[in-house]
């Protein structure tokens, strides 16, 4: 007998949380087909040489790599070297590059897709931190070029997104790289390098404070001025708390400016998203600019967006993205433009049910029908059948028992409704339905059992 | 430069097909969720000490093994040995099977869950035949006991599937093991694996005809006597006609039999199974016995399934299943035997495209907001955000371009309408929507674009 297990690192659910989960996965697949974001599905395993082109470092040791039994019994013979010919992806973006170069005569652009897919890391396995675990992308390619105007549609997304999965008020975080570069020029650093060692010290600026900034910028390996270190501490508090606020802090920053054209390009951009996402009906109230955001220095070129939860800071940004210029010059001559962003759902998952803030959610099954005398099971059957075809999801005992101990698994299972058909309703040419949330119960004529179904579970379940 | 490419033996789609294919996958998912089904998800990989507990042949030969860089580095170096430590799924029995006996203190019996995901198998590269493809599977799992009720329920679920699919009439096939293995017995054939070196030869009837079975079977390694050669070449051969008619030859081969209690059990199995199905409101028409169907030999005990279009038998069984005595021997002392069907969904997708049944879908965005005119980028984008807020699938144009252009590229993509807010839309307060299927169009005042929009919607649309 083998002990049944999972491997460690991956989120498996029972089913009511699996339907929570799914809702989720819903939820975000509906808003992305609302800004007319497009499917694509990729295979699990990329060929070893076409997914691990670009980086050599952390991201090759975290692969898994996919071998057939023949494969596999080669190597082990020695009679092939090198890496295994297949691995699994590890983010969607590698593979998105890749379908847009295969696919790119085929394809028309700005070239708008979404894709929910499971992505898999060699993570130390840690609480919350899976190996295999969904994300949710979209992202807008341009060929040649792509104007700064779509990056105002992602906000408007990320906001369908979060206000439909109702998991509490939330923040969405702009900031532009170009900006940020034109801010550390004009300070005399120049260096992209340079730039990105400061922004890796500025955020731990939480955890350590200005002092410890302080400390090290004007120290060895940095050697800022004293007056370059205060400069950064103010660039990167910036929080906009209005749309006019927003877009003055930006006039500050390039009034300030020492003339880098890449910060005056960057503000521009920035105000044209602005502007954009107030047009595309986002409340005010839910953006704002922070300078402190850089995400993937080595990545994103434009906008860099984070989305956090205004009351739980704790879990961190809970969907990231940004502007990046070339997606696939790996693959193709042509010029890829794009912008993007990332729902790490599995994560999310994880720290929203941590946080308490996933509920057991009403099962998929909405009523279900008990069994209490076989001799009518073909009445209970039709019965079921009729509910179904009125497009209410139904569950029909078929091994019968007590009717309480049918009542209390519908309970426990989270079915709200019970349809019940036993001889006396039969002789009554009735339906008896409990409403197990609100632990009350009518009876129906047979033949509106299901109009009358319908109309409960339109309504909206208030709870007391 | 790398040349972008995918593994072979996988089926990756371009938006248009990925839309007809997700629409496939939500029909299915709506007809297992409409019969009270559970959705589960299970990792792509389990352990290899896991899912390689059963066979040590065919399967074991295709299974795809996974490592991370670390264990392969170890492998190589030869301080490991043996197989790699986890495996693609090859189905989703086994996970099943594992995920049962590992939650089965938290589970419900019987259990009834849907799953729909990816497996991986390294077969032979061949067109239509993928080494990673979607399984869309359905079973309730009972403990210690599972009703033949349940195996009622199937039929139902796989007339709903095919209905809604709508890819043209067909026909559910029934036959039983117990009633085939006690044909067999009454014959004198008890040996269960004569049983099976039988039925593979009767499944060569309809390619090699009848005279190569009597040769086969009374000849060396068979030795059936010609009577016996005869009466499987008529049981194999009956097809009902009817409901009464199935119950008939059910009658019609008890009648006939040598006494064989598992004869006797499989017909009075099957004949429960008729009732309810037709209780279930399926057409008789729509179902039938088919004493040729044998399914996974080692496998199936009782009821067996196949599915067959009628104006495509070329295609063969696109959704099969049955009952099994005990899914998970070998991770539990518990005895869980079940029933389930699986949709291979990504090889019947390849063959309903071949046989023409996958037509260019409607894309996912319903309306098209063009841009003629920067200036009135603010107003288009608010129009978008309305019908969005309608529940309307909406894409704005940003980049702008001659109108004909974007009308031109809203009629490839699928988008049926266009809602143009130009400069005289903009004075008059109106909106113009163009309907590219019907090629037509007409004039709301912008406040009913969104209601205009969706009554039309609403509508089905009948193309001439």
């Amino acid at each position: 007998m083998i002990t049944p297990r999972t491997p460690s690192g991956v989120l498996e659910l029972l089913p009511a949380e699996q339907i929570a989960f799914q809702r989720m996965l819903d939820v975000i697949r509906s808003a992305y087909e609302r800004f007319g974001f497009l499917p694509i599905e990729t295979p699990a395993y990329e060929l070893s040489e076409v997914l691990l082109t670009k980086t050599g470092g952390e991201t090759e040791r975290q692969v898994y790599f996919v071998q057939s039994t023949g494969a596999l019994e080669k190597s082990a013979a020695g009679e092939t070297t090198g890496l295994p010919e297949m691995a699994l992806r590890f983010d969607l973006t590698v593979p998105l590059a890749r379908y847009v170069a295969e696919h790119e005569h085929q394809l028309t652009f700005p070239f708008r897709r979404y894709q929910m897919q499971r992505v898999y890391r060699g993570e130390r396995a840690q609480r919350g931190r899976y190996r295999e675990f969904y994300q949710c992308d979209i992202d807008i390619i341009g060929k040649d070029e792509l104007s700064p105007r779509h990056d105002a549609e992602f906000p408007a997304v990320i906001h369908q997104v979060f206000t439909d999965l109702a998991i509490g008020p939330f923040t969405i975080q702009l900031n532009n790289r170009k900006l940020m570069r034109g801010f550390f020029e004009d300070l005399g650093i120049a260096d992209g390098d340079l730039q990105a060692r400061v922004l890796r010290e500025v955020d731990k600026l939480d955890k350590r404070g200005p002092d410890y900034l302080r400390t090290t910028l004007t120290g060895e390996g940095f050697g800022l001025s004293a007056d370059a270190v205060e400069q950064v501490l103010d660039f990167v508090a910036v929080r906009s708390t209005s749309h006019e606020d927003a877009l003055a802090r930006l006039d500050d920053v390039v009034a300030r400016s020492a003339g880098s054209a890449a910060l005056a390009e960057g503000a521009a951009e920035l105000k044209v998203v602005l502007d954009l996402v107030r047009a595309l009906g986002v409340p005010e109230g839910d953006y704002r600019l922070n300078f402190s955001i850089a995400r993937g220095l080595d990545y994103y070129t434009g906008t860099v967006y984070e989305t956090t939860l205004d009351e739980h800071p704790e879990i961190g940004s809970i969907c990231s993205g940004g502007r990046y210029d070339d997606l696939a010059g790996q693959y193709t001559k042509s010029r890829l433009p794009g912008v993007g962003i990332s729902i790490g759902l599995s994560r999310l998952f994880w720290q929203l049910r941590e946080a308490g803030l996933v509920h057991a959610a009403e099962s998929t099954v909405q009523v279900l029908v008990p069994q209490m005398d076989p001799d009518l099971l073909p009445q209970t059957l039709a019965l079921a059948t009729e509910l179904r075809q009125g497009g209410i999801n139904t569950e029909s005992v078929l091994d019968g028992g007590k009717l309480g101990k049918q009542l209390k698994y519908a309970d426990r299972a989270g079915i709200r409704f019970v349809a019940i058909l036993g001889p006396q309703e039969v002789e009554a040419g009735t339906v008896t339905v409990k409403d197990l949330r609100r632990a009350d119960q009518f009876s129906v004529p047979q033949d509106e059992v299901v109009r009358a179904l319908r109309v409960e579970l339109a309504q909206p379940l208030e709870l007391t």
